[in-house]
C-alpha cells in the first residue's frame, strides 16, 4: 500500500500589483511562511517542486526551481529543486508531481512552490507574452490572444443555449463578494452587476470584469506522508485523489469549444479514486481565468447539465450556500499570478477544512474540489482534499 | 515494494542545425520512434512528461507537454502531458519524475519527450536567452553569459592545479572520435588537438571546440513497471537508480568553483541506491556543455580525486578502454540541444546496453552512468541503468 498524502503547511503572499517586490523575493515569502505553518524545519524538506508559468521571458529567469531553493535557503542543505509548467495549470501540477513523489516512497517530506511576477512588464509584450500558452503556430501568430479565445466560447455558448450575459457575470460578482473577506486577495472591491456589465470592452462579449487580472503572488505548500505526519505529531489536510486529463492544445481541434473535455474526464478521475459524490463537496475553487470558464468548470465538473450552469448559480454560490464556489475569491478576484493560482487554491482549501477562514469561513466545510485548466484546456487536473 | 522501472522503448532525431524542421516536428520523430521500439501503442501511453528548456524564450511557445502530446497523437486519447523545466538537466529531471510516477504505483506505463529548438533565432538575442539559466539579476545583469562561467572555472582550475589546457581539449577530441560513429551525431568530424586549441576564442581560456553547439534535436523513453513489461512479454533496460541534488542558483554563492557538490551528492546518492562501485560502470554519459565541466564531472562524479582528472584521461576515455566516457559524442560533439540532451544520454544507454550501438558498441557493457546539470551546476542529477 501507497501512502497517504497530507497538506501539512500552506503559505501564500498578497496578490497584487507587487512594483517592489521582485519574483525571488515572493516566493520565499510564500515558502517561509509555509514551513512554518507546517511546523517543520526547512531542512526537513526533501525536494522542492516550484511552480512557474512565465518567469522565462517576463522576467529572462529559467532554472526556477534552484532559483527558489537558493533564496529560501533550502539550496544550502543541497535540496533538490525542479520546476513543473503546464501553462497555468502549473501550480495544480506541481501539487500532483508532489503527490506522486510521496506516493512513491522516495520522500516522506516535499515542499510545492509556485510564483508569479506579472507586473515588471505592460502593454503588447505582456500580451504576446501570455500568448506563448496558446498554440503559437496556429492560434497565437494570427493574432488570438487567451482573451480572444474565451470570447468565441462565451459567444458560441450564450448563442447555443440562449444565455444572457448577466448569467455569465454572476460570477465575477460572487468572486469579488468573497474577496471582499479575504486579505490577501488582489481586489477587494464588491462589484454590481451594473458596474460590472458596463466595464471597457476587452473582447467582446467580454469585458474587463469577465477577466482575471495579471497578478503577482506566490504560493507555498509542505506537503508529507502520513506516516511523517504523525511520526511529527503534526495535523495536515488530506489530499483524496488527484486527477489529470488532456485534449489539444489548439481550440480548434477540440470536440466542443465550449466543453472542457479535459476538465470532465479529470473530475471523473478525481471523484472516482475519492469514492465521494458531487454533493459532498463542501465547496469548490474553479479556474475562472475568463468568467465564462467558471460556467463551463461547473458543467464540466459535473455540477451542472451542459448549459444549465445559470441554474446552479441561481440557486445560490456564495459562502452560505449548498455549494459556495471560489471562496477564496477565484481567480478574477483574488487574483491570477498564473502559475501561483492552482497552489493558492490549496492555500484556501487548508484555510477553509482547518476552520481558519475568518469572514469567509464556510460553515461545516469538510471536502474541497480544486480545479486548474491548462490555456484554454489543453491540461486539466482536479484535485480533492478533506476527509479524516 | 515499489516496482521496478525499466525504459522499453528510445528514440531520437539526428541533432544538428535542423532548419527546415520546427519544434514539434521534431518532438513527435521522437516520440514516434521510441513508442516503436518500445513495440506499445500510443494509447498504452498513461502520462507525458515533456523536457524543455527555452521554447518558451526562443519560439514563443510554453505548454510544450500539451503541444508534443497533441501533435504526437497521444492527446486524442486524453493521456495527459506536463513539462519539466530545470534548465540544462530538464531531460534528466524529467527521466526522474517518469521513475517516481511508476515507483508511486499510479502508472505502468509513461514516455518521457525531450525537445529544443535552438536554431530559430542567432546573435545577441540568442545569447540572452540561454542567459536565463543564470541567475538573471546577480550574474546575466551583469554580463556573464553560461560561457563566461565555464572560463572562470577553467582558468581558476587551470592556476590551482598546474593543468594545461590541451588536458582539457583531450574531452571534445575524445567526443568528436566517438561522434564520428554516431549516424544522430551534430558534428561527426575528428579533431586534432592542433585544430582544436587552435580555433575562435570564446571566452579565454575556451574556444570553440571547449563549447557545446547550439543544436536542434529531440529524444524520447517509453518507461515502464516491471509488472508491465513482463506482462505484455516486452524487453527493457532497468533504471537501477536516480540521484538528484542541489546548490546555489549563482555560481558566486558555492563553496567552490570548480568542485559541483550537486554532482558530488547525486552520485553519491545514485551509487549508494544501486548498490554498486565505481569500477563496476561500463560507461558515462558526463554534461560536457563546456569542456571543463567533463573534467569537473569525472572528479565530482568519484572517478578521479580533484585536479586528477588528466590522469583518468591519460589511462583512456574511448569506447575500448577501462573506462569509456561520452560513447555518444556528448554534449560537444552529439550536440546539445539543451532540454533534450539528458534524455538522448538514455538513448545511447539503451543502444549499449543493448548492443545495438553500431561501431561505436562498447564491449560487455552492463551497467551505464548518465550525468545533468542544470547550468553552472545548480541542480545535478545522476541515473545508473543497467544489468538483468
Amino acid at each position: 500500500m501507497s501512502e497517504d498524502v497530507y497538506i501539512i503547511g500552506a503559505g501564500e503572499t498578497k496578490f497584487g500589483e507587487l512594483w517592489e517586490r521582485s519574483l525571488r523575493e515572493l516566493a520565499v515569502e510564500a515558502g517561509l511562511k509555509a514551513v512554518e505553518n507546517a511546523g517543520v524545519y526547512s531542512k526537513d524538506i526533501q525536494v522542492l517542486y516550484g511552480s512557474n508559468s512565465l518567469a522565462g521571458t517576463i522576467n529572462a529567469q529559467n532554472d526556477i526551481g534552484s532559483l527558489i531553493a537558493d533564496f529560501s535557503g533550502i539550496a544550502s542543505n543541497h535540496i533538490p529543486a525542479i520546476r513543473i509548467e503546464a501553462s497555468s495549470a502549473s501550480g495544480a501540477a506541481a501539487v500532483r508531481e508532489a503527490y506522486l513523489a510521496i506516493k512513491s516512497g522516495e520522500y516522506d517530506c516535499v515542499m510545492v512552490g509556485a510564483v508569479e511576477k506579472m507586473t515588471d512588464l505592460y502593454g503588447p509584450e505582456m500580451l504576446d507574452h501570455v500568448s506563448t500558452l496558446l498554440d503559437r503556430e496556429w492560434e497565437a501568430f494570427f493574432g488570438a490572444t487567451p482573451a480572444a479565445m474565451a470570447a468565441l466560447t462565451a459567444r458560441k455558448y450564450m448563442h447555443d443555449f440562449n444565455v444572457e450575459k448577466e448569467n455569465i457575470m454572476a460570477i465575477p460578482i460572487s468572486d469579488h463578494r468573497n474577496a471582499s473577506m479575504n486579505p490577501d486577495a488582489h481586489f477587494r472591491n464588491k462589484l454590481t452587476m451594473e458596474t460590472a456589465m458596463g466595464a471597457t470592452m476587452i473582447s467582446e462579449p467580454l469585458n474587463m470584469m469577465d477577466c482575471a487580472p495579471m497578478s503577482d503572488g506566490a504560493a507555498a505548500l509542505v506537503i508529507a506522508s502520513g506516516s511523517f505526519m504523525k511520526r511529527n505529531r503534526l495535523n495536515g489536510v488530506r489530499i483524496l485523489s488527484s486527477g489529470i486529463s488532456q485534449d489539444f492544445l489548439a481550440l480548434h481541434s477540440r470536440n466542443s469549444i465550449y466543453t472542457m473535455d479535459s476538465t470532465v474526464l479529470a473530475a471523473r478521475q478525481a471523484m472516482e479514486k475519492a469514492g465521494l459524490k458531487h454533493k459532498d463537496m463542501s465547496f469548490l475553487e474553479i479556474h475562472d481565468s475568463y468568467s465564462i470558464y467558471g460556467i463551463t468548470a461547473i458543467e464540466d465538473l459535473g455540477f451542472a447539465k451542459k448549459g444549465k450552469a445559470a441554474e446552479v448559480i441561481q440557486s445560490g454560490i456564495d459562502i452560505n450556500s449548498a455549494l459556495p464556489i471560489n471562496p477564496s475569491g477565484g481567480l478574477k478576484a483574488k487574483g491570477y499570478p498564473i502559475g501561483a493560482a492552482g497552489v493558492s487554491q490549496f492555500v484556501e482549501a487548508v484555510l477553509q477544512l482547518t476552520e481558519k477562514a475568518g469572514q469567509r469561513q464556510i460553515k461545516d466545510a469538510r471536502y474541497g474540489m480544486m480545479h486548474s485548466i491548462a490555456g484554454t484546456g489543453s491540461t486539466s487536473l482536479v484535485h480533492i482534499v478533506g476527509g479524516e
